[in-house]
């Protein structure tokens, strides 16, 4: 008998194999804090495990990768809504973010933003902001798995009060956190095309490139951005990255909203990953990206919720609910973005944006064990006929029963084992509190 | 001392009146069903309540109105997604219905429909459908606030196998629930101009006149429809239905995607009500109604989801973030169908659409107890800024914590109290088993 870690047993599998294979009566065996096998049930017998998770009939599946974020903004969670962009950011969240931005407050926000997301059953997020080392101290604390990059911005910045220093700062972040954490992949951000010089993008990818890291930045977000850019450089954004050499595998593309055909074939040559973050894009009134068109030329997308200033969750269910939705009426077509597509880019192909694809983002043998159980004894999950279109229209966030990241089990019964929820929500209040005054 | 059936305290009171008020450390008291007084808790300790529900720092605010539903739909919740509505009407959804509605399935399909709306929040729909005798009985014993329609279409129906006996079937159900209970207000639900003619659909609503009762229809909801109409007769479907007499305050329009300019003067002139289905709209690739311009023309505007064949749930919460985000998106304007007009569209705006504003839709002495407590004690709603805002861009179902209608609670801690759930959500998956073997 082989001995195992973990068994995860009586439900169904959503494995989000390249076939889409659901597993009725499956199981899931964990050792040393990878998948080991995957089959029916009833097969499972000659494993002896030193621990059973039942899931009751629910849905056991990969855990869900939020391809971008920004941990500590849950903080300024509903600061302000409904107005103009430029209004937004100039009056509520840069002054808030200059006031009250430190590193207690950076890991307080990161504590709330990773409990949120855990108890949703979002087992990896690709993060971007200040003050990196707090967030990646919280994220190792908690047990989750990420991507972080330390924010590089021309300008004055939390952490970072002179931009001369700020390649260097998220240079030494990147170096300091390369194999430090099993769980954590430091990476380098860049803020958008129009907040950093030519210069400064080309001297963050290069550090990226020697480093081996991703380089993640915000690009064709708004019309306003891409008419700027335009203006400025004669091209779109997309065009203008390239221009400087930063479109390639290892290049995290967020938002890409503003793209026109030429932008898409040269993104799909160039083999860059896309986030796809349709309720911030939506809530902040920036437009509706053309992803039926980049899936179709074969850019790898993936899903984000963005920061909780703009969106104002974590919730990646709600975010495939959204994208599933959002492109069938903007083209008038019921049959684009279909269900199994979108719970494609929340798991797998949100790992192969941000690189882990050999890693997380579905359930086969060899990969990590980032598991998580579905409850389906909901009033709203019965009748069940098909599992993908199930997860993405009617599952909800509060509907992760358990949670495990590296075979390490981080939720259960819907219950945080490694954040004490009571004192991070009593906290982020307090913090809420004196952020109300100030703005 | 005055005497008093429950004091509802110890949370914020989102009382949703019409100057928006917010009442911090606030309590409402309940007597015979109603409430009789709103106000700072400290104020309120003049009553002495035979019960106190102990809101726990949430928020006290109305019961949300999901202006409308097709309750027995849940049973084929996610039977086909993702596809042309033609296919998905003809190949599934038509030959479910025809194959598997009965008394008994109607009963339960909208206990199932039920469970979820109170376990979310929902304490009031506007339903239509066939055997609605059974649905009346089912949302009668569960204790819900309804107002109910039984289908007229000028086709063999559940229920209604001679179209000859259409008018009549829909005026007997009105009749004879009529004043039967205080929860349940009858109406007439006439399918759509384009599956109804101009007889039935004329002698449908004098049915309603006479008896007082709200008349619903589909109207404008696909680009086909509006383009068969016009080929028709002539004129958009708004048009067609005013040319008939069939435009007033007692009559719900449902969807009312392709509507434009002058359609919209239309309604706003006759006082008739709208139902918005964003999620439904999207789904099914109708299209984006103009709701910003219905509500500058003051026409009322309530929130539906639809039936669950198409939305594929019957969450008011996740329809509201949907609406608050898509016309921003359409429009590229942020300052769009802020949250608190959204939140009004599921209180009192949908209340006034279904004509019930005077008893229900706010936290107001006089009204009927119709109230929520919503649970803030968890990672997504932490801080708080803005009561409205939190509402409809953070607040899920799941943080409903107790619902109560008409002063009695129907669900306690996140617990049913009048439904057995384990029971429903069995039979709803033997009757799921039945369904697929045969669609």
């Amino acid at each position: 008998m082989d001995q195992a870690d973990c068994l995860i047993t009586n439900g169904t599998v959503v494995t989000m194999d390249a076939a889409g294979t659901c597993i009725e009566d499956g199981a899931v065996v964990v050792a040393d804090g990878r998948i080991v096998w995957v089959g029916p049930a009833r097969d499972a017998e000659a494993w002896r495990a030193r621990a059973i998770l039942d899931a009751q009939g629910g849905l056991i599946m990969p855990g869900l990768v939020n391809a971008h974020t920004h941990l500590p903004m849950s903080l300024f969670r509903g600061l302000a809504d409904d107005l103009p962009l430029e209004q937004w950011l100039q009056q509520y969240i840069f002054p808030a973010e200059a006031t009250h931005i430190t590193p207690q407050s950076v890991s307080l926000g990161a504590r709330l933003s990773l409990a949120e997301m855990l108890l949703g059953g979002t087992t990896t997020c690709c993060d971007g902001y200040f003050l990196a080392h707090s967030v990646a101290e919280a994220v190792e604390s908690v047990g989750l798995r990420a991507v972080l990059g330390q924010g590089v911005i021309d300008f004055p910045a939390p952490g970072v009060p002179d931009p001369g220093q700020k390649i260097h700062t998220a240079s030494e972040f990147a170096s300091q956190w390369q194999g430090r954490s099993p769980l954590i992949q430091p990476s380098i951000f860049c803020h958008a095309p129009y907040t950093c010089s030519a210069e400064t993008l080309r001297a963050a990818k290069q550090v990226a490139k020697k480093l081996g890291v991703h380089f993640q930045i915000h690009a064709a977000e708004t019309q306003d951005e891409a008419r700027q850019c335009r203006q400025t450089h004669g091209c779109s954004p997309v065009q203008y990255l390239n221009r400087l050499g930063l479109l390639d595998p290892g290049t995290l593309l967020v938002h890409a909203v503003w793209v026109d055909e030429d932008d898409i074939q040269l993104m799909a040559g160039s083999g860059v990953g896309v986030v796809h973050c349709p309720e911030s894009n939506m809530k902040l009134a920036s437009g509706i990206a053309p992803i039926p068109d980049m899936l179709a030329c074969g850019i790898g997308v993936g899903l984000g919720t963005d920061g909780c200033a703009s969106n104002n969750d974590l919730d990646l269910w709600s975010e495939m609910d959204m994208a599933a939705k959002l492109h069938k009426a903007h083209r008038l077509d019921p049959t684009v973005m279909g269900a199994a597509t979108v719970l494609r880019m929340a798991t797998i192909e949100g790992a192969r944006a941000i690189g882990l694809e050999r890693e997380i983002g579905s359930v086969e043998a060899g990969k990590q064990a980032d598991l998580i159980v579905i409850d389906l004894n909901r009033p709203h999950l019965a009748p069940l006929y098909h599992c993908h279109s199930h997860l993405v229209y009617a599952v909800h966030a509060a509907d992760v029963r358990h949670v495990m990241v590296s075979g390490r089990l981080l939720v259960r019964d819907r219950r945080l084992l490694t954040i004490d929820l009571e004192d991070v929500i009593r906290e982020a209040r307090q913090m809420g509190g004196k952020i109300v005054k100030v703005s």
